[in-house]
């Protein structure tokens, strides 16, 4: 046989965005980690199959959290965050026994500090994370053909386009970025379609600059719930369910400022690879 | 955490057609394999992700083989063979000492056995495989949009049309089944764009019934090998370089009438998934 190494993996997703972890403790075993090597995992018919990949290394940054998450593109760019990632990562470190379900977690990213909570402490439950504190910027227009809608601008970190729409097919099949107006969004925009499903409860789709439409974003869910929050004139700190394809999240944008989404987090499969 | 049983797996592809591999040599672990875990399995996001499960099982019907190929589609229902999966199944098999790649290796299917040989006898060669004896049906036609092609009917288990075509871009984005013959093809058909690169070397896109454009078709490799050999009057006996987009077959067709398909099989992840 060829002369390969063979390194631990998990696999796992938070509602279907999805991310091959890799245990990496004192970052030996992967050195700077190669874009080919997180090709090769994320490829999904010669590889394991992701839309990222979470390194798991111990912080180095002073900052207080025990846990970095290096976190890559599926094409092995560097990125800051991910929402649904930080869950998996978090859900991985309790089931390890790496971390403590009733407390609270800090975990470095790119982006600073994340803490993540555990529902009723429990390692099977929703995981939380605290997203920050969004910008709400006022309004612009993305348009689907002949079609065009009023959008909140929402950043949560990265730029938002929040439309409500009567029907979530009006979206058509978003093979394409929606149209948008380029001085508001010079660097592209995320966009959301949204439907009301009941109070407190939407549903929507989300076109990802750079990726598509997928099954989930998390940022998008917040700017979604963030933007509904307003028109209601909800109190803060008001729960809001956001049906997305891939699952559904539970977002509250707190008195304080921040908004907190939770969601679930599983990993499926755990093993070794040699790619 | 809930009550879940975890079991083994290995993630494995040939020429990029991906499969999850269940070892189950006693047939305890899997009973009769319920659709909804095939399914779990081969969801790409939610789970591991493949085209279809391998489940590895002793083989019980005394034809002589040690080893019978359960095989699945990603929707868990049963299928009788797969080209580029048995070659995986057989790769798995001498990996873990289960076969002797120095000997012909009887492997059996729903169709039947099929017999596997590994290049040198080595372990990381390719293998190949014994496709049985194709049928060789006349012309028929293919068409895209306004355009129509002469295309070979080819049955290689199951039915073909072999289009050559001047650039493989002309059958366009192949979204939809190409348009064909229902009274020569009562049951669908997959069909082949080809296009030659040099003497005894072709390339090709499939689109399979039921699947749409894939990255290789085995069987579809196949009828395009004796396509090609029958419009060249080749030699029996001459091997044919098939390049498809995942990867490249060599395809044989012998003497005594069999096909003999030759490509790569690699397995790339080994561990345990509770899914």
């Amino acid at each position: 046989m060829p002369e390969r190494t063979s390194y631990p993996f998990l696999k796992g997703h938070g509602t279907h965005n999805d991310f091959v972890l890799l245990p990496d403790h004192d970052g030996r075993v992967h050195g700077d980690l190669p874009a080919e090597r997180v090709q090769a995992l994320c490829d999904r018919r010669g590889g394991i199959g992701g839309d990222g990949v979470l390194r798991v290394v111990r912080a180095l940054s002073g900052r207080g959290a025990e846990w970095f998450m290096d976190y890559r593109n599926a094409d092995g760019s560097i990125s800051e965050m991910c929402g649904n990632g930080v869950r998996v990562f978090g859900r991985h470190l309790v089931e390890e026994g790496l971390a403590d379900p009733t407390q609270p977690l800090p975990v470095d990213t790119r982006d600073g500090l994340k803490v993540l909570t555990f529902a009723g402490g429990a390692v099977d439950g929703d995981v939380t994370v605290d997203m920050g504190v969004p910008q709400v910027l006022g309004e612009s227009k993305v348009g689907v053909g002949e079609r065009w809608w009023t959008a909140a601008h929402v950043d949560t970190g990265n730029p938002h386009a929040v439309a409500f729409v009567d029907d979530l097919a009006d979206a058509g099949a978003l093979t394409s970025p929606p149209e948008h107006d380029a001085s508001v969004y010079p660097n592209g925009v995320n966009v959301e379609f949204v439907v009301r499903r009941a109070p407190q409860h939407v549903a929507m789709r989300v076109h990802e600059r750079g990726s598509g439409e997928t099954q989930s974003c998390g940022t998008g869910a917040c700017a979604v719930a963030v933007a509904t929050a307003t028109v209601d004139g909800a109190e803060r700190g008001t729960p809001y369910r956001v049906d997305l394809p891939g699952g559904t999240l539970t977002i509250t944008w707190r008195e304080d400022g921040h908004v907190l989404m939770a969601g679930p987090a599983l990993i499926v499969a755990r093993g070794t690879t040699d790619l």
